[in-house]
């Protein structure tokens, strides 16, 4: 044995890993769609035909930049609070990490995922290009009802407070939450899935809001300023909200309402196996509470039938489900449907649209159909 | 941008990740404790002091190989599984995950975890590598009782049905389980938190048995093997029993007792903040059910102090506490005790060493002890 052997030499001698990766022979990946030319700005997606359980690997989760990866030193990180006074306090990492910690697990969601479902001809996509713009983890970090606590008492008398929450990154992305909410559901975080966020996730941390659409959770957090108005940034005006038929928008739309999909069969997950037994899954999610019950159809929404959900159904959470029948090599139009504790009903394609028109290319949560043919090839497909 | 950039330029071009890393400001690595000369025999433990929250990501769980790191292609994998008549049946990869899969999240701790601590003298070590051979997970796979469906009808007037269950490393390291406990709680997982086992963790299939020592949880399992008894196998016999101080050994003990620990402070964890108020955090956990609670003492057990615990007490999990005072800068001997749901109470070493002796190396579960100096260092010592 050498003296001094490096790190991949003593792995490579002992049969060890410092930090494990995957099998080989498990190529997952996250599928980038970036411009080069603007460097920092796109997207990459959760390979949910390539998962199953309930929970998103922090390797895979999706991420969404407008303007890179920031990073900074944590010796030199503060958050800055400013008060509505303008008077400043300051964090160190330190400072947040001795408190009684928070642990939530929850979904998030970027606004635009599924946007490509507004198109009425069918993309022919993968379920991780349609719909992978979402993912789940358990968030720790300190609960903003300790974090605000002060300010909650030192306001408690005016009726509109708000909170700007602003990034590092080169844009200073942000955004405003009316402090009544976010103190009793959000946290900012600093591990997610037991360890420290990584870098495309915010670190050192971020904004996590339960059940709310994923631009909220501002990443690389390094400022929040107390308000008595929110204010009206380009990501939550031009950005972000639904502009409707009549020429007005839906703003503010923050609860991500209650969906799900078939993750396999699907267009990169084709039947291998042949006729017989066969067994779907999907996930299903709603940022208003809990899955009460997600239902499949194999003929377009004719006929359905109720799923198994796996494991308890927490809220704001995911919920994977399986439905076994028996296929006969027929051709199919796989659908799912998922029903909230609230009674909310995923809606139709067309039901979304006549509600909303054709203008927005956010918050598409309708119900997706895969066309199987007799070879379990699956497309994506609209029925009517 | 070039025609055909390479998966790293690409990224670089981008900004984004196909398959995300931690960050390069959190150096958070296994421990390894292996002997290059014996390749593929050793440990790596799990770096609990730099950890929170409540899952174990899957590049630092716990390893603990006895054979290295066998590797199969998925495609020639098959899993054989032999009855008391000698008659083999034979799974892919896609029969098994062709069904109903089952989620758990559990807690897996190697029957030698701690066993350091029996030492009278303590070491001068890191929670890290004294207790860090336990690990937490979402276990996905097919449910032994699916599995076996056939044999427990087959069988069901034997009193005494018990498996084998081999692995394909190069030791076929094999144990022996009853039939009745294993089809109630057992699964053949896949998958470890959302994405396919690691190779290290068993890839492609290990055995989940919540609740019960880490090597009773065969890794690229490869052959389970119907018998009417146990085939006292080496793993079951000379290893992993409790040799008592009347030369009976204590065998078949596989549930793992109540037990917690503080990871912060702890030796590589010292007080960095000062004087003022502290928060202490740690983790516990019962092979047996939920934590009901878990009491924290400063003053080396004389007097206890009841701690959080974080999130819903799920059973056979893994559960964080905190405990808030204020540090006034004095020495302190810090100790956790869990208790769970079936009464049971974390005992003292002292406690331990009088109903077990001396002569065993497994199965510690005696309250921990960690002596912090005015300067905030902690280490390791033992309290009568």
């Amino acid at each position: 044995m050498k003296a001094h052997p490096t790190v991949s030499e003593y792995e490579e001698m002992t049969g060890f890993r410092y930090y494990g990766q995957p099998s080989k022979y498990e190529k997952i990946f996250r599928w980038i769609i970036a411009n080069a030319s603007l460097q920092g700005n796109g997207l990459s997606y959760t390979p949910l035909s390539k998962l199953n359980g309930n929970i998103t690997p922090n390797g895979l989760h999706f991420e969404r930049h407008h303007y890179g990866v920031p990073i900074k030193k944590p010796e030199e990180y503060r958050l800055e609070i400013i008060d509505l006074e303008g008077r400043k306090r300051i964090f160190s990492i330190d400072d947040l990490k001795n408190e009684n910690l928070l642990t939530i697990k929850t979904f998030i969601e970027c606004g635009g995922n599924s946007n490509v479902m507004y198109n009425p001809r069918p993309i022919k996509s993968s379920v991780d290009h349609i719909h992978g713009l979402f993912s789940i983890s358990e968030w720790t970090g300190i609960s903003l009802k300790i974090l605000l606590e002060e300010f909650v008492s030192l306001y408690r008398n005016k009726k509109n407070i708000w909170i700007e929450f602003t990034s590092f990154d080169k844009g200073s992305y942000n955004i405003s939450l009316p402090i009544k909410v976010v103190k009793e559901k959000s946290l900012i975080a600093f591990y997610q899935n037991g360890e420290p966020i990584r870098p495309e996730q915010g670190y050192p941390m971020r904004l996590v809001v339960p059940g709310w659409e994923g631009n909220m959770w501002i990443k690389w957090i390094r400022r929040l300023e107390i308000g008595d108005k929110p204010w009206h940034h380009r990501e939550e005006t031009s950005k972000y909200t639904d502009l409707f038929k009549d020429g007005n928008a839906r703003r503010f739309s923050w609860e991500m309402d209650a969906k799900s999909v078939i993750t396999n069969p699907s267009p990169q997950a084709p039947i291998l196996h042949g006729k017989g037994p066969m067994v779907v899954t999907g996930v299903a999610w709603s940022g208003r509470g809990k899955i009460s019950h997600v239902d499949v159809s194999i003929d377009g929404g004719i006929s359905w039938n109720q799923a198994k959900l796996s494991g308890p159904a927490d809220t704001k959470s995911m919920h994977r489900f399986y439905y076994e029948f028996e296929w006969q090599g027929q051709q199919l139009l796989l659908q799912s449907r998922a029903q909230d504790d609230t009674g909310y009903v995923q809606p139709t394609k067309d039901q979304l649209r006549s509600v909303r028109g054709e203008n927005s290319i956010y918050h598409n949560n309708g119900i997706q159909t895969w066309a199987i043919d007799k070879n379990g090839i699956a497309e994506n497909v609209e029925v009517s």
